[in-house]
């Protein structure tokens, strides 16, 4: 028999906060200890762990507020974090266990794998790589946080950095495209939930590798699994490869 | 039995050209009196139709002429043409019989039809419309013109002008997408012969409408039908709705 | 101001019972009168109109009650009823107002539309039809009812009777694809809500027409439009092409 | 500089020798050295390999009679062998160096490694796998036998034999699909030259994996690329895992 472990709800009014709050409600192995939002001040010994969806700014300052105190252990899923506020992260894992990711999927976190081993075996001089995304019409930003992971995989597995390969929408007089450029398309419409398709095309053939959520709770649903994973880890920055075990200790 | 008729081909050595020039082949009512190219002064005397696949300045040039001369038809499939090219066309076939398209397959001018009819019976207001084409890496430019007709053709059926609802490619921060707007997404890779999709979303269902290119034939092929189509008709500028019978006299 | 109008709900208890009530819930000119499941006895005399997703024969049972009483209308979801309760209903809707339809989302009502309108115009004997539809794990009939519908669609656009070009799913040896036949493939995975794809393909071209559901709830909103517009008819049989004003009086 | 390599082409008159005889013409390393067909007697020491694309029977008999001889090696694309045939296949690969494979597509290839690396890590309770393929109106068989390779390598990934877990077309009532189960959907229209697609689906989320050949050439070009790799290698039957390195020795 499991025990029961104490979480709290960091970012708890918003949209991904209420859906872990359901998703937590769904399991038997856990409490939800506290709840709060950017403002309030937690009693952050009542948790374990830290589930957050908040903003960069909030998830810096709990990940500095939980280093101090030796704990809890954090499960942070804001995402447009500067690369200062990545720095202040990395160094608040140096106490704690985070587990960060910009999506808490098993699927999308199987097809990360796939394409960087797809893009390993496809030579860039013949295969063309190109990311498609579709999301609902209130997503604010493009492309997706998770296109750009998959496109940090494809890259890496071509031993490029996206950086460097990553091309502008094709819009007007564009030339050829270039030979190991990663393209990006992204698709507004409705309430679409999230899919997203990595294309590898060569002349004579298209290989694709896509995800399509059905459920939101999806998301929510992985960012508990990786709270439980999480609360009895070492200090560390971590991501959902290494709650899945698809990662090499 | 039907006659004989005698076609010039414009463009000959181009990719479009040579595939005119095998698909007028495969017929056994058509002979190829003259093939040329930009520069060269073909005896057009000897032509009931020409089909041309050049460029902008050779098309309206070649469509001046037979005005002038009273003849022979002609079919169009150079694209990228300036309001005035346009202009010029269009005085030419006050005197001749012109055939011009983006895309000359029956798939993509069913289709037409089908997206002007769909966004005549989905409101603005719910219905997002979104268009994605793919192509093969050697094109040069995007969105193709027959995601543009597409366009025109979705705007054409909520009552608007494509230039008015057209939105640029979602990158960076975007914020939420406008109800109303017309979305381009262009995928570039490998050998693609040509496929466009037509999204319709609203919060809770999709309507798809797509055409994929199997042969690249299938253009040279519907050009070749434009052409039996063209040289008995009175003076005027048609497309392949005309030719395919998919508009009222 | 529009007047409330008084729901009943037949099968209250099912997937889709509790989904209108829900639907039912979010309008503020609704009331539901009455709930109720097979066996029990409504007063029919609360209701406008009842919605009925129920059984074949729940659904029979109901229309010759409301047909003998002289009301309420109905609309009926329930499918796969026998040539026999087929005719029953027909009966009842001598006397009353019935809307009957295996799907009640705008979208697939459209799309029925758009196949018979390509079907009209793609030869049979150059482009092949295929229906590709994909639900949940928990579905147990295939292909799907609106699967069904789209093919009788197809058909009728050719001017052809489903029974007559119908074929089962290929397996094993079948020889080549005979001209004119109209096939049918299925998926089941997981929590797919609905997915319908019309696919015509020629030797140089496909068409594709395609529907997805996003949300569960479209059906149930759908159903409930229908009933708002059912309960101020003549008696007939009506189907959602009729609730949607898609075919002439 | 690498020398030049002698090439048989069995099955020469046939779709598969022709797209053999082409894409051997587009390389410069390689001589034919004899063509021939079923019923003729070639002049085998002229030939370090022989491709070969005609049916089980003529396979069978063209590898025993290599055996015999101690050479040339073979690269067989035959399908449809029975149990006995294979086992006369194995044999002769004791003696001689043999690629088999029913796609010699590296897109596909690759795509059967992906799906046996998925399907290890998504479990069968919770993700049900389907594969769909569509190809042209020919075909006289299905599921084709590309799908079928595709469905091992799932099968494997599982622990699993496809022939236990194979279900047949969902048609009719069919109950609530079963846990474990590979499923199969085939589609014929038209000229589409082979598309597969291995579908995970759990309850929230789809994951695709899927290949598209764009030109028939393909096909003939990877049995070319065997035959470069198979004439210097020690008897065995090997397949195109092996060519293409994804098999550890």
């Amino acid at each position: 028999m499991s025990e029961l472990f104490h979480v709290g709800i960091s970012g708890a009014r918003g949209r991904m906060g209420r859906a872990v709050d359901q998703a937590l409600d769904a399991r038997d192995d856990v409490v939800v200890a506290v709840r709060f939002d950017w403002g309030e001040t937690p009693d952050l010994s009542l948790c374990d762990v830290v589930i957050d969806f908040s903003t960069a700014e909030a998830s810096v300052a709990l990940a500095k507020t939980c280093a101090e105190r030796g704990g809890p252990a954090l499960v942070i899923g804001s995402t447009g974090l500067s690369p200062e506020q990545d720095a202040a992260l990395m160094a608040a894992a140096e106490k704690i266990a985070i587990v960060r990711s910009g999506n808490f999927s098993l699927g999308v976190n199987i097809l990360i794998g796939l394409v960087e081993h797809a893009a390993q075996r496809l030579e860039a001089r013949e295969w063309d790589i190109e990311i498609i995304e579709a999301h609902h019409r209130l997503k604010v930003d493009a492309p997706s946080g998770t296109a750009l992971m998959l496109g940090e995989a494809a890259a890496a597995g071509r031993g490029a950095d996206l950086a460097d390969v990553r091309t502008s929408p094709y819009d007007g007089i564009t030339g050829q495209r270039e030979a190991g450029k990663i393209g990006f398309a992204t698709i507004r419409a409705g309430g679409i939930i999230g899919d997203h398709t990595v294309m590898f095309g060569s002349k004579d053939e298209i290989l694709t590798l896509s995800h399509s959520a059905i459920d939101r709770s999806l998301f929510a649903k992985g960012a508990v699994a990786a709270a439980a994973w999480v609360r009895t880890r070492r200090p560390g920055l971590y991501d959902m490869q290494d709650v899945l075990g698809f990662r090499q200790a």
